[in-house]
């Protein structure tokens, strides 16, 4: 049966006539004349148009019955370019790129139907040839997952793989990420590998690579850029800054959030700017920021959990809060209201989940701003109930932490000694 | 026992021995003189200091062993100014105000030490002197709680006290309210009285009126001016629009959200300018948004609070959608990652959950931008799975639309139809 993902009816009947494959170099000739590569399509799609995607890069559809004739120029293996010779420049500084899946690494899939990473070495140097020029790029595959199916399980595997390389000669790692859930994967390797000595730089891409709006290339060579000529360590997210094409971001790891769905600069450092902006050569640093200071590297790699990231709201029925100790939940992270607050009707399940041992952290749904809970009755109400406000946290963040500190923690004394403690920058100043 | 909330050591003594209460003003002696009204004290507190707020309006803190000379002027209740008496002119307009609590009401908290709202009529026009030129306002006190104790019980409560006051000759209602969860009851409030002949317009402030920086008068003075000027319906929120004095920004009740703990401009509206700004006489219309169509009034006053807020992280555990079926939810908001995503970790619990019965909507934890589950495989699965996307509905503005539409629906069919029905501006075009 030949691989024609997403096409049904008219369109897949039509197709299978013509001996036509997902992945083949095509011409038709319709009301003009069109030569491009069949593309697969989407299940909730019509089923009237064929999608070509053209030399340019535009995907077009064209309809079934404005086609006069469709002929096969090569198959898809063939329609693959022939790799090019990667080339090498000792005297270039060494960086690795780890490829864990995301939009930023399916450049193939729209070529063959087939989800896996295109991010060879040489596909990159075909991509963005001015990587080249700059630094001999090493490229290993690790996932191929969309980054809402990354795990903990994936956090570890890649800081596992990290560590491995603290006496390697890269000036820096960069890892290709899906951008759902690089700020959690980020805010994990910013605790495990406090103090790595080279920078760690994850980057995405909110567009495809086939699109002519694709932000791929342009964050991948900023990576690369600010890799290559910033000596700094800690662990970096790497997007676009605003919706022009001149400026990059570089958020530190444990400050940045996606908050928007679709837009090219979607992250944002939260509270602050960006700890550098890239605007092509020139890297500029926000001189306001402390750098980490961390300056042994004692990685702590395990992780437990069994924590949960509680969103509090009118209408919040405390029963769930029994139902996570009752599971064996050890932490519970809060999105309180404003200044870190939750309801009153609250204060039964928290008095018990303190009395059971649990941590419990407080931040804010606000996202921006700081918690401060002696402020109003209800902020100390809560801190004697048990509940420790963390700063200036991101929630996110504090999730991730919280899994990461229990892992690394003898007893939840030392767990909180930890909560509280700035590892990575997640708390400003 | 004499009233001396939050003091206790040497301070609680001294006190005492001199026989003084909070509320009373007292004249002290120390490096300098100080005429002020005694203040009560937070529990954490050191017990060297008592503190006073002087005419000025500004608190300090002295500490005893500075302290020469402690007299009392007047007891608590003398120094509470008299009532002045207010003023009405029966040609301007009428306005209603409603106190539910929140830091816009407490401005007597710290010359008495207790939580009673303030807001009566006088003491308005006491607070605000401008506001007896434009208009005449009623007020009344609904409730005097903070508002992250505010339940969907006194969100219908409010619901019901306006609607009944459908045929009234006020121009406008306004709603003073706790900021902490004012963006829920706003977001409850236009979906329950959609259609309401007259604006209804929640004000808060992020800073009590004892405070030099106090956003109180200006918020409510901006709200009222917002009442008496523009015709239109709707639930809005009123508050600083930037850092400065110069603009107040009304939001739609649905499109916004605390996005700062303490900033007094913490409300932002989602994807889109505020509403109307309002520059001291001057109020601008934001020319691109449609305004509320709805031409019939049909009060939908139930509400079910069997939804729950799900925020997908990795490391989420699906047995949490297990309790909640357990534990009888009928609907689930999803806040998912990006474009509507959460892992494949979810997908048997998710079936389940739409086997039994449950409405399954998707929104995002990047807050702005849209759902789109049709981008990625994930979201077509998810689809598939029985989730429905909300478009570009905020997360906690989906959760109250939930729980009001499953109030008012007979069946999950008739819910997943209100639920993708603009009621209330929640969809931006």
């Amino acid at each position: 049966m030949a691989d024609l993902k997403g096409y049904k009816g008219k369109s897949l009947e039509f197709l299978n006539k013509n001996n036509i494959e997902i992945g083949d170099l095509i011409k038709i000739i319709a009301d003009l004349s069109y030569t491009g590569i069949l593309m697969p399509r989407y299940e909730t799609s019509q089923d009237s148009h064929i999608v070509l995607k053209l030399k340019s890069g535009y995907n077009i559809g064209i309809e079934l019955e404005k086609i006069e004739k469709i002929e096969k120029i090569s198959s898809a293996e063939k329609s693959l370019e022939e790799e090019s010779v990667r080339k090498t420049n000792s005297d270039l500084p060494k960086i690795l790129l780890l490829s864990t899946g995301g939009t930023i690494a399916s450049t193939v899939d729209y070529r063959t139907g087939a989800v896996t990473p295109a991010l060879t070495a040489a596909d990159l140097n075909d991509t963005v040839p001015e990587i080249s020029e700059i630094a001999n790029v090493d490229a290993e595959v690790l996932f191929s997952e969309y980054s809402e199916n990354l795990q903990p399980k994936h956090w570890i595997e890649t800081a596992k793989k990290i560590n491995g390389l603290v006496d390697s000669d890269y000036k820096g790692i960069i890892i290709a990420h899906g951008t759902d859930t690089m700020h959690y994967t980020s805010a994990f390797l910013s605790f495990a590998l406090s103090g790595f000595p080279i920078p760690i730089i994850l980057v995405g891409s909110q567009r495809s690579s086939d699109r002519p709006s694709s932000d791929a290339a342009v964050n991948l060579l900023a990576a690369i850029r600010f890799a290559v000529n910033v000596d700094t360590n800690g662990v970096f997210i790497v997007m676009h800054h605003n919706d022009t094409d001149d400026a990059i971001a570089c958020h530190f790891g444990t400050r940045v959030r996606k908050n928007h769905t679709s837009k090219r600069s979607a992250f944002e450092t939260i509270g602050d700017n960006p700890a550098f902006v890239i605007n092509e050569d020139k890297i500029m640093r926000n001189a306001a920021k402390e750098f980490f200071t961390t300056e042994q590297f004692e990685p702590k790699l395990q992780i437990d959990t069994k924590v949960a990231l509680v969103k509090y709201h009118p209408g919040y029925d405390p029963k769930q809060i029994d139902d996570l100790i009752e599971s064996g939940y050890k932490a519970i992270i809060f999105e309180g209201t404003g200044l870190g607050h939750i309801g009153n009707t609250m204060y039964n399940a928290v008095k018990k989940a303190n009395e059971k041992g649990l941590f419990l952290g407080m931040t804010s749904q606000c996202i921006d701003g700081r918690t401060r809970m002696t402020v109003y009755e209800s902020g100390r109400d809560l801190m004697e109930l048990g509940i420790t406000p963390l700063e200036d946290i991101i929630p996110e963040v504090a999730l991730v932490k919280a899994m990461w500190a229990l892992g690394n923690s003898e007893s939840i004394e030392d767990m909180k000694k930890l909560m509280l403690q700035n590892t990575a920058s997640e708390f400003t100043e």
